[in-house]
């Protein structure tokens, strides 16, 4: 195990101890091809092998242990694990907490995220999918305005509908987020003054019966609103 | 500060003492408000009002601290900070250690990315841009298969115009997971035989002079080899 070269000297910034071990210990897994069920050295080697004490070194252990990829097993002592990719975003999503250039491009990256869609749903779209999304619709009356729990459950099936497990958590993680931004720009006076509303019900339509192009032109206007915002600032 | 109720009893799983000492600070912040700048009472303090021992207690904070949520400053203390949203996922992306299941996820999700981006390109993109990408491209000569660092610097370039610094920062980490994924299809039999590709310089000529529709058209064809793989299996 060696730290990371460095050809020019540049200051170690705010970088403490438990932060440097916690560096060197993924990048010793990366350069050593280490795969999940791995067995890892102990604590206490680390520790020895690294000449720093074991409280730092539990320390940056326990780090990697959160993100999912070191486990202890009974009897096999430490292994390298599979991490959950949105762990660390999912403990940080606390709207008050981000900056306001952050929650600003999560607004608008579940924009992108849901413009980005229409080729999945229509190659994975099944019979049953569209009867449940119909279910959903039904109940929805074909409102304009529709409650935070009747928003979740339409756009949380399209999430499903794409097939990706990840993409579906990741959207599901932004919404409360995007309900934060979308509400503070809403106060500022962007209403829904849109002449014709595409609903959640026009939506399930065209998927059902219509061609990707106009699936993807209607979401647009679904969404013409949240637009609305990313060229009136 | 109090745990969460539990309606039921369930079982506690396979979460640690720290894991519960880390959710349960997370909450505290949360339910009380607390914004970036608030001082956080000490290690010790917390110890003794949880009853748990200062080690847990350092372990939990210390993974805090490396999603950004927590800072030590001089003669401050402890104070809540902004967290870096993408720190965690940035630690795990390794892609001998996700699983597959994730992989092919995030190969989607470059794509799902990708085609969601054409209303940001087009209601943001400034001469200053289209010059630096005709600079990119014309260094390509009109190529159907380029370099790694050819792909990274055109599509780069393409994340940075969306004005999207989150949204940038995610792509870019994708792009090596990307990399891995597509070798290994292509490796099974998945080839370049579009008949007619379109380039790095079609989709510039697109993005300067064309509709968003064109633009959008012409990048499903330039990534339709990738699109393949979504329903060839």
């Amino acid at each position: 195990m060696s730290e990371v070269k460095h050809n020019t000297l540049e200051p170690l910034g705010s970088l403490s101890m438990t932060d440097r071990v916690e560096n060197i210990l993924r990048e010793y897994f990366t350069e050593n091809g280490f795969k999940p069920g791995d067995s890892l050295p102990k604590e206490m080697e680390i520790s020895q092998k690294l000449n720093v004490g074991r409280n730092v070194v539990r320390e940056a252990l326990s780090r990697l242990r959160m993100l999912g990829m070191i486990e202890t097993r009974p009897r096999r002592g430490m292994i390298m694990a599979q991490p959950d990719l949105l762990a660390g975003i999912e403990k940080v999503l606390n709207p008050l907490l981000l900056s306001q250039d952050n929650l600003k491009d999560i607004f608008e990256l579940r924009l992108i995220l849901e413009m980005g869609i229409s080729e999945f749903l229509f190659a994975r779209k099944t019979d049953k999918d569209l009867a449940e999304l119909e279910d959903i619709v039904s109940k929805q009356k074909d409102a304009v305005v529709v409650s935070k729990e009747e928003e979740v459950a339409f756009h949380g099936k399209l999430y499903e509908m794409t097939g990706n497990d990840t993409f579906k958590r990741f959207q599901n993680l932004l919404m409360p987020v995007f309900e934060h931004v979308f509400t503070e720009y809403y106060d500022k006076g962007i209403h829904r003054d849109i002449p014709n509303p595409v609903t959640h019900h026009d939506l399930f339509v065209y998927l059902k019966q219509g061609t990707q192009e106009e699936f993807r032109k209607a979401m647009y206007q679904h969404l013409e609103v949240y637009f609305k915002t990313i060229t009136a600032r």
